[in-house]
């Protein structure tokens, strides 16, 4: 049975994984996302496989079973690993090889499905883990709605500032303390200044946030020096997940200034463990973001016409918020916001780009995140600072409970997901996380 | 033979590796840093050394030969790898065993001499490699001077900002474009805009810095939500070495605000090779900084005793500058500055115990940097920004040239040592590299 690229994106494909073929599902065969995961209570190393409806095709295992062109096979070798570090170096031709492989594998009528079907492990029974090996993370601030929206509130006078329309603004993150979804979070410590205090003094953050991002993966690095156009970027780009930046806007508020958030943001970041593909994504290519009239365009290292015509992503993202009393009632979580990644002011070809334009060497699971992704509509807004606006405007949670910020105890729960007319829908799965009481000072 | 730890530091004490005995030599035996070397035109891994005056002495031959005791064979173990990391992640007991028995084993009159000269590579036939695998690179800015200096020429009217003197102000720097001195620096181009500009521009780096810092590698790591008091913090600290974060002023200008300096630093930063153990610096440690009777007393977390009565270390640094036309004119480098570790208004312990108060899990071979040392004589500013304020007081060269920034063909070189009456000098070594010209955009 032959294979190919357009193939994988047929929207009528199906899968004789069944559950692939649900609706509603967020990993149908044209998804087949790359991920981590060790067996629940096995000794085995962790182990590369993708999604397939509620299920996990083991990739060395298919190696294994010789079935797998060479092309393909030399991919999943590099899948012989407990993180896909060496697949996102290897770069976009082994990729698409890979992925067509798999698609093929995986496909309804496929006559090796027996064989294959040894190799799959029900999600059930496995533990995700860190995809990548991630050497450094940088977190951006893309969303120019966000960044009005926290502008105003920290700088009413000045809430934009004047290189935000000219460059994708970012920072470096902390690459340690980024953990899969479902990891416990932990409420910091830190220190603080209320306004009427005289003092600083040191404790458990009161104004705990989450904020909603879209993160995406470096394949093949550049070299210490050199730099990419905005087209080599975006081939660079393995893949996409959440990130929830889980953030403490006390400790931030006091700490930020002159050189950026630190330690109000490393306490603990998130990820979704499941990489969509680049390639997945392909269907949902929309416009860069439309700039005013009077709005700079952005400079020719930054700009093409590929990124102007294709550099979006049509993705919803959705918070949703259970806290521990609604889990003791068994109230469903609440939906508190749902964005759209095509609403970010720069592109992730731009935001790669410009990180790469000073000769910074970017390297294979090098992971950025878009920022705080937030839409025009209040209910868009990606993070509970400015949905309710720095705690004046509080949520209102079904059983009476109200939320300025997060307490102990709640469920903050981040899913995204592609649709459209005649496309298969693409999910992205779960980056959720659970707030703990902070350790005593 | 026995030896202690008493005896490492005995400034009598000498070894029978003669370049080690000579007066200004950088390694005596007294200091032993550690780093990583790999012979010149050998395909060999690289190898984990101890300096001794001219010489390395490859530890795990030492090692082979049976030559360690238990105690110390198991540190040296840890040492067949291509980097410090798992040397640093043992702690301070096996630091101090390692120590104790290589000091031993190259100590005048140690019987064993001739088995350890086969363990012996000159220096001149090493290449020096990175010290350390570092996962996350932090950069401080805890010089009150340079803080001082610079905020006032930034915010004429709000230099020092309210936190400064509470917190231990850092940021995450890029770990990936750390390179180990001798490595070429690529002048970086990127966005600025001038202030008569209407529109910025993308292009070399017409302001490119250096700022002579100080760094610490991590020893053992703490667990993500786990914090060290001060002096636990002290105990995780393996060593330090010079840092040089070069820094395009031009770039940093336009880009900072607000999340901080991003591309005006991540194209390179170089740190010298040898890392000299906390422990050789023990004889040098001197009170923290005596604060101004109205400044604020550091929150319980970041104060002990025993860091106000030790916390400091008296490192003198230095910046030399020599450019090409000095190099054709055979004119020996000018130094520019001379500061002092001990001038920083926080110590090392403290900027490692704020990092980590937040539950931020540090981890072995994690690369902490000091920011730049200024001290309150001018010609103890340790960066040109300060040197040449903005570049308004321009520096006289020998031969007629002049420099407010750095120029193509500029060999900037720092040094450090330790030095008192009745100690042995403890010298750091070179934190060097020569300005190359930007890509062609």
């Amino acid at each position: 049975m032959t294979h190919d690229l357009n193939e994988t994106q047929d929207p009528e494909l199906r899968s004789w994984v069944e559950s692939a073929n649900e609706e509603g599902s967020d990993f149908p065969i044209q998804n087949l996302p790359y991920g981590v995961f060790r067996l629940r209570g096995s000794s085995q190393r962790a182990r590369v496989g993708v999604a397939i409806g509620d299920q996990i095709l083991d990739i060395d295992r298919c190696r294994e079973q010789g079935a797998l062109s060479s092309a393909a096979a030399e991919a999943a070798a590099a899948c012989r690993q407990s993180s896909l570090n060496a697949l996102m170096a290897l770069g976009k031709e082994h990729w698409t090889a890979l992925r067509a492989a798999l698609s093929g594998l995986l496909a309804a009528g496929d006559h090796r499905h027996k064989a294959t079907a040894a190799a799959l492990v029900p999600m059930s029974e496995a533990e995700m883990q860190m995809p990548a090996q991630i050497g450094d993370y940088t977190d951006f601030y893309c969303s120019l709605h966000h960044a009005t929206n926290v502008g105003s509130m920290f700088r009413p006078d000045n809430p934009l500032l004047p290189n935000y329309k000219h460059i994708p603004i970012g920072y470096h993150g902390r690459s340690s303390s980024i953990v899969p979804s479902g990891a416990p979070v932990r409420r910091p410590l830190g220190q603080t200044k209320a306004d009427d205090a005289e003092a600083p003094s040191f404790g458990p953050s009161k104004l705990l946030d989450y904020e909603m991002e879209v993160g995406f993966f470096i394949g093949p690095g550049n070299d210490l020096g050199e730099a990419w156009a905005v087209e080599e970027a975006e081939e660079r780009i393995f893949g996409f997940c959440l990130v929830n930046d889980w953030s403490a806007r006390d400790i931030q508020k006091w700490e930020y200034q002159p050189l950026g958030p630190f330690l109000a943001k490393s306490f603990q970041t998130t990820v979704s463990p499941w990489v969509v593909t680049a390639e997945a994504l392909a269907p949902f290519r929309v416009p860069a973001f439309e700039r005013d009239e009077d709005d700079p365009q952005p400079l020719p290292h930054l700009e093409s016409g590929d990124n102007r015509a294709h550099g979006g992503i049509d993705m919803t993202v959705e918070v949703h918020l259970q806290t521990e009393k609604m889990r003791e009632d068994d109230v469903e979580a609440q939906r508190l916001s749902r964005g759209n990644f095509r609403d970010m002011y720069w592109t992730a070809a731009q935001m790669v780009s410009h990180h790469a334009s000073n000769g910074c060497n970017l390297q294979p699971g090098d992971l950025m995140a878009s920022g705080t992704v937030s839409g025009p509509e209040k209910d868009a807004r990606g993070c509970l600072l400015e949905l309710t606006w720095r705690g004046s405007e509080p949520i209102e949670l079904p059983g009476g409970e109200v939320r300025r910020f997060l307490a102990d105890g709640d469920e903050v729960t981040m899913r995204g997901s592609c649709e459209r007319e005649g496309a298969a829908r693409i999910g992205f799965g779960e980056c959720r996380g659970v707030v703990g009481p902070a350790r005593e000072p």
